[in-house]
């Protein structure tokens, strides 16, 4: 059973540092969680995670059940035995991938019927589908099936989706209490768009329902940064502090930064991990990309100052050059940065946390990454 | 300086097993290199290569004059530093490349003129050319340049290029010895097509010229089996026993065993990693498409028996699942295991040879590879 205990706070304002229990392992938070949507955080390997330091990684219900499928993962007993991966696992619910990948997708109070993107195939995913599923998958964090929208989306619209994602909530909940020993956890979903009454009203009705852990999902849809911060903020105190908070889909290093602020204490994106595979690397004195003419003849790592495998053993130049070249091992080194730096910045935020000089590191964080290379 | 030793040979056949003494590092033969085209062996990295146990791989010159050039790669004073690899490296000329890929190609006594296939700029890679492109590299063995010709080919048109691959090895030769210490060697490339007068003449032509090392080039072009194997029976015994003979571009786990009983000391192939990237596995009992609906719930390794990283740790299901997904692991677990059966079957054959059954070992590689999984 998830086991959380706030071991630091910030001062001035809501960060904190935690640990949380989960069944294949102890995580400190806050926590950046690499995204391995189909049973692989794209281009790198579990030792390499480990490298890099991650603790707990995601799999995605949507995409796994669709492929490989729960029949294939439940002869490996999980999906930790089929990739692994031998620490915690958290499992989006695939409420974000029917809204923004499945074709015809018809949301009913039974579920979400939706032709696969693969191969058109119909499937319904009920709350109680949702939750068996991540039981096979046996996820360490199982999140409840929620119904997404389109940013910007009116105030009814809003409301009637996260009613729907309430109803939906009660019954994952009642079925992972029905049909589990409880020792995954199952986390809520804070819906309710840019709407301060609507998130309100998500967090209480969900609060009631008394998950291990909360999330905030339904930011960093293409609102204003500010607005988004605004939702957090107003969000993440609703919730209550004895349990873990997690931000959905976001962010940039800033974004964590800020969030944490804020009072999260989970974090995923795809963000460290695409942007590599475009180019994009992400270093404490800002981002560059690879394919710029100025790193052509240049010998030093992306970051001197960086530890990761990447930067230990490899120049810009030659980043460069396999990423012009398109060599596959492009996209391994490049994520492989990426996702150290995520976890290092997370791990600095923690330390800073607990020795009472988060607003401090806040300060050189932003001094730093504004500075370039 | 490079050194040949013979150490072991067959009895009943011309396999032998040796070492071959060069600037970074000894290597022990029969061996197989793998080819690391754009200063990549694709999608993995110089610590899988080294655990795979490859003792030298293979750069190109036509490629990497293009891209990054090599004013890129002097600044690390060589494709060494450039690409973290430590051990040797062989390096082909660019002949078969301009001859493959490039575009307009020109061929004239003063070399190959010819466009770039990346953005169409004119070069010319003389001999001198390619030897100096070679220094700046600082392959441990460098290759002459040489002109390929299409299969088939007459006579004449198969006469005319190996004279003109003749004298460019000689420019070659004398820019090589004029120009660099000679501490990394300059091996020459036997051509004559599928004419065994032309092999003889080709052969007897460089051995004059007195090469540190000799490799047999031209085969494996579209040929039948038997007509590679007589060529290569009929040429190898005519290159000089206390030197190495390096049979390029061959070929299939069969062509390995078969070529080593006919006295060919070393080996490179895209095939392996080629081969991998479009799902086939390569294994002791014959070759297997990771896509074939058998391995949907298979738990076991691709290769049960087999030592390499990928199936240590990973069962055929995921890496059906990672290719069927088209997830970028795929491409190196595949690639980590066909490289590592390649390398481990060169193991194999050398310890038969030292140990006097190299008979015995061609049979039973025979029997295994027929069995199928």
């Amino acid at each position: 059973m998830l086991q959380f205990q706030e071991i630091a706070k910030s001062e001035k304002t809501s960060a904190r540092a935690g640990e949380l229990h989960l069944v294949h392992g102890v995580i400190k938070t806050p926590v950046f969680m690499p995204v391995g949507t189909l049973a692989s955080v794209k281009s790198i390997s579990p030792e390499e995670l480990m490298e890099c330091g991650a603790q707990i990684i995601l799999g995605n219900t949507y995409h796994l059940n669709l492929r490989p499928g729960c029949d294939v993962i439940e002869k490996f007993s999980g999906l930790h035995g089929f990739m692994n991966w031998e620490k915690p696992i958290l499992t989006d619910s695939g409420g974000f991938q029917i809204f923004s990948l499945a074709k015809l997708a018809e949301i009913t109070e039974a579920g979400a019927a939706f032709q696969s993107h693969i191969d058109g195939s119909r499937h319904l995913l009920s709350p109680e589908r949702a939750v068996d599923i991540q039981t096979c998958l046996d996820s360490d964090i199982m999140m409840c099936l929620d119904q997404c929208i389109q940013y910007p989306a009116d105030w009814q619209t809003t409301k009637n989706a996260l009613e729907l994602t309430t109803r939906w909530a009660r019954r994952c909940r009642d079925h992972w209490q029905q049909t589990t020993k409880r020792k995954n956890a199952l986390f809520g979903i804070v819906q309710g768009g840019m709407y301060k009454d609507l998130r309100s009203i998500s967090a209480h009705a969900l609060a009631d329902l008394d998950f291990p852990g909360y999330a905030v999902g339904g930011l960093s849809v293409g609102e204003p940064k500010d607005v988004m911060y605004e939702m957090a903020d107003h969000t993440l105190p609703l919730l209550p502090d004895h349990k873990p908070k997690y931000i959905m889909g976001v962010g940039t290093p800033e974004d964590l930064v800020e969030l944490v602020a804020l009072g999260a204490d989970m974090f995923d994106c795809v963000l460290p991990s695409r942007n590599a595979r475009n180019g994009q690397l992400i270093t404490s004195s800002g981002n560059f990309n690879i394919s710029n003419a100025r790193f052509r003849h240049d010998t030093d790592p992306i970051d001197p100052q960086c530890t990761c495998y990447t930067c230990r053993n490899y120049s810009a130049a030659y980043l460069r050059h396999l990423y012009m070249a398109k060599e596959l091992l492009a996209y391994r080194l490049n994520t492989i940065h990426n996702i150290h730096y995520f976890i290092s910045l997370m791990t600095a935020i923690r330390s800073a946390i607990i020795n009472g000089e988060f607003e401090v590191f806040r300060k050189n964080f932003y001094a730093k990454r504004a500075g370039g290379k």
